[in-house]
């Protein structure tokens, strides 16, 4: 993450975190780096017995975080969720839990995080070279989205831009083509979202495409575009078409150009951090990070109605 | 390209080629450079009006060249394939002539190169950092592949790791997970292929899916899958689901890992070289090189059975 959005997550102060099934050595180190940086106090979940053990051997204090102790992953996920859902703490993060058990536990009516939004999942990556983050959705979630959960994929990114102090989001609908090829369903969809936006239905943010990669991040490719995109050259989210998609674009990035990245499901009431096993401390680090962000902006635009009904319905004015 | 590729290409010595369309300027470049390097002789077709003053300006001898004086970029397309399909030149390449027009003549029942199989686009990566060439296939014709036509793009893909000298080269299915879930029709076909694979019915390669990009490409990737994979860690050829997948992953490649590009059209008779007006002039030259060897190989196993019929012809042996 740059330098400004740590110094933003400084500025807010420590934020309380819970973590579901916290005896997992990496996503503890990560946990105690951020404590150590003032940026959270957390609420570990798991076997007291399996816990104490393993945070000695990685010289974490007792003393430093509350203990919750449970007797399974179903029971911790569900503490960690609930902590949060009864306003005990801020964001919940995933420990050695599957992300199944965790949003198991997220969408259960009772103690759960339900905010009547589509969930999705929004990665930031910083790419070396690259002047500005780049912040992608959905590389994780949504399988293939249909029209109308793309529609919510991007409201929630938009508030994810939001929260990184990005006021007006420029998103670019990703295609193999920067013309509207009616036999490319998704080059047609992005040409159907672009004219949403147009019209104000899709809102805090300025949505273009079809646009190729590089017509979407670069001058010079977007240089092609002229005067015909407001987006093209210098977007700051990519909505991709495909859980394929967007993973494929996630590991290049990643792999190939030593990108670094953050990641977290967005559309709960609170953050959720999914980070997985294969990610390193630092992309932990800054998934927390951007939670801390995400769940100070969520206390000005709480999540009260569902976006979908507010953005279909007909504002269509007969009087004028 | 690797080193490697190129002394097999002078290995062969200068190949014939056409150019539909030739008066541009950056194609011209190309085709010179790789003249000049004793790569090919070529044909250029176009309005010699326009021509010579073109290579008059870009220090090209009239001399070197046999030039085809064609009314409109129809008629330059047709004489250039028509060369090709006479015998008089071993593979065509794409000069100012739209794409479509040069498929178009490519695809004529009287002068075209039809093999009765699949075209496809078949693009070779050499990504900094990374120990070999990556094939990667389809990044711009088929749109959104059925199974069946994903079988041909495998087949398509693996003649031309053959022509690069891959004897078995190991093609991986990308999935965005390494796992088959279900609810993911990308990773169901991968399973599907793999199979297919196992059973013989996909022949010169082994196929493995789905994959991840990491597990594909890399050993710390494919380590976590360890036995269970004959592809991971070490995949010659990427099998991408959707045309945008491909062109996301090409993108990222050329323009976040700084990667080196080659790439043509498979599945006709002779090798179809459509490079685009962004690509560099050394992409445009390893195209041709990879065209050259492309055109080589087809002597030896030239597409003669329509590969679906061969690969789905039931060969269940009953008397065992």
């Amino acid at each position: 993450m740059h330098q400004r959005a740590k110094e933003l997550a400084a500025d807010v102060g420590p934020r309380r975190l819970t973590v579901a099934q916290a005896a997992d050595e990496h996503v503890l180190e990560a946990v105690d780096d951020a404590f150590r940086a003032g940026l959270v106090r957390a609420i570990l979940t798991g076997r007291k017995d399996e816990l104490l053990p393993l945070m000695g051997s990685l010289g974490m204090s007792e003393a430093d975080y509350r203990i919750v102790d449970t007797p399974d992953p179903a029971h911790a996920a569900r503490e960690a969720v609930r902590l949060v859902s009864a306003g005990e703490a801020d964001m919940v993060l995933k420990g050695k839990a599957h992300t199944s058990t965790v949003l198991h536990a997220v969408l259960d009516k009772q103690i759960g995080l339900r905010a009547r939004r589509l969930l999705s999942h929004v990665a930031v990556y910083d790419v070396p070279g690259h002047p500005k983050l780049l912040i992608m959705s959905d590389p994780g979630m949504n399988i293939a989205p249909t029209l109308q959960e793309k529609i919510q994929i991007i409201d929630n990114a938009v508030v994810v831009a939001h929260a990184l102090g990005i006021e007006r989001p420029k998103v670019a609908i990703l295609s193999a083509a920067d013309t509207v090829n009616p036999a490319m369903p998704h080059a047609v969809e992005a040409a159907v979202l672009s004219k949403m936006s147009q019209r104000g239905q899709i809102r805090g943010c300025v949505v273009d495409g079809p646009l190729t990669l590089d017509a979407a991040v670069t001058y010079e490719g977007g240089d092609i575009l002229g005067s015909r995109s407001d987006v093209a050259g210098d977007a700051d989210i990519l909505i991709v078409n495909s859980i394929e998609e967007g993973n494929l674009l996630s590991k290049s990035l990643s792999m190939f150009a030593h990108a670094g990245f953050a990641g977290l499901i967005v559309g709960a009431s609170s953050p959720v951090l999914v980070v997985s096993r294969a990610d390193s401390r630092k992309s932990k680090l800054d998934s927390i990070v951007l939670g801390i962000l995400l769940s100070e902006h969520l206390k000005k635009v709480a999540f009260t109605a569902p976006p979908l009904e507010r953005i279909l319905t007909s504002e269509v004015r007969f009087d004028s």
